[in-house]
């Protein structure tokens, strides 16, 4: 009798505030149809925690970083053929807008109707890296709740987000990633043997393949985006 | 009549004192065996003064990062089989040691001997970050000179490396690397079409080969290392 497939779990923590995060995303989603031993996990987090946790600062800080991200983040978005605009003010928007109640939607979401978390991420993530669309006001993310399927259920999970249970858990799972060595994100944690092994960043994708014995790039055409 | 293969200039700035310069060096070294368009030139630089000119920090002055730094470069090295071991002290090599010397050196070799260029890089890199020793002293720059097969010449080359003009062909081509946008080592920088595009880190080498329409990771078999 052939052995069952052993699933690896892989934790993945990301903040729709971080254009890194929204690639990965879409990569990382598009994988997990074809790469049937991985056991995904989404972990809204808050970034803006761990950086100030961990004293990091984000690498537009640094005004030739700033410029070149820019162009990474289009050569990125072409290369993995993922949709991205940037947005007419990258820098309001990650600097000030911040995306703190998304990150508490998303919270109340992955535990309450998880079957949502996927979806209602994407679409929050698309508001703001390709339709450069506010999502800091209430009414934005009841749209994209609706717009992902959700019905008489919207008000009352958006009603949640400023529960202090919801702010906690949120709060926790930050610091999860924060006690797995993150500094940044997104952040994957594969559980591949007994240690857990945390890797940083969109352009690890590759050797989270390599680990999962996966190819990579994932076939663009093979999943929805 | 077939048209002539249009070679593709990629300048490849770096310092010996990078670790992950030293990846990159291995990798595009062993890339240009098989990418039959890339005209590949070395560039010794000085990242001190990219650094400092951009207000740069290196990423381990984070400690969440210097921990992650560690674990991403074993695993970088075993991905793409390149032999690599963290010197004893990581933080005396890059902060106080440094390798101001070797990169005059190899700027000396850059212009006067270049048929040893990437050999003695590569000596002066594997000394550093395989095994250890220190490249601060003139003779063991003199031992790596004459591990690549110089000879004679070794003296007079060495004997250049404190002069006026190869410490200005140092900041040119230092210089050179940040007018093209460079604010850390390895740059990559691809003049693909009218203008040159700049590639940062060991992390890009796949974008690298996407737009040489080149296969990546390059077989590890296939070039000596």
């Amino acid at each position: 009798m052939a052995q069952p497939m052993r699933k690896i779990l892989v934790e993945f923590f990301y903040d729709t505030v971080s254009p890194y995060s929204y690639i990965a995303f879409q990569v990382i989603n598009r994988c997990n149809k074809s790469w049937t031993n991985m056991d995904l996990k989404l972990k809204p987090a808050f970034l803006p925690a761990v950086m100030q946790q961990t004293n990091n600062a984000p690498p537009a800080m640094v005004p030739a970083r700033g410029r070149y991200m820019s162009h990474d983040l289009l050569r990125m978005a072409d290369f993995y053929k993922v949709p991205f605009k940037m947005p007419r003010n990258i820098s309001d928007v990650m600097m000030n807008k911040g995306t703190i109640s998304a990150q508490r939607l998303l919270t109340v979401v992955a535990t309450e109707a998880p079957q949502y978390l996927e979806g209602l991420s994407r679409e929050i993530f698309m508001r703001v890296w390709v339709r450069d669309e506010d999502v800091t006001m209430v009414e934005s993310l009841k749209d994209a709740c609706r717009a992902v399927g959700m019905g008489h259920e919207v008000d009352q999970l958006v009603g949640k987000m400023a529960h202090t249970d919801v702010k906690d858990e949120l709060r926790r799972v930050t610091q999860e990633a924060i006690d797995y060595g993150s500094f940044g994100m997104p952040t994957f944690v594969a559980h591949l043997t007994n240690e857990p092994t945390m890797l940083f960043g969109s352009d690890r994708l590759f050797l989270l393949a390599y680990y999962l014995k996966q190819s990579w790039p994932c076939d663009v055409t093979e999943a929805k985006l």
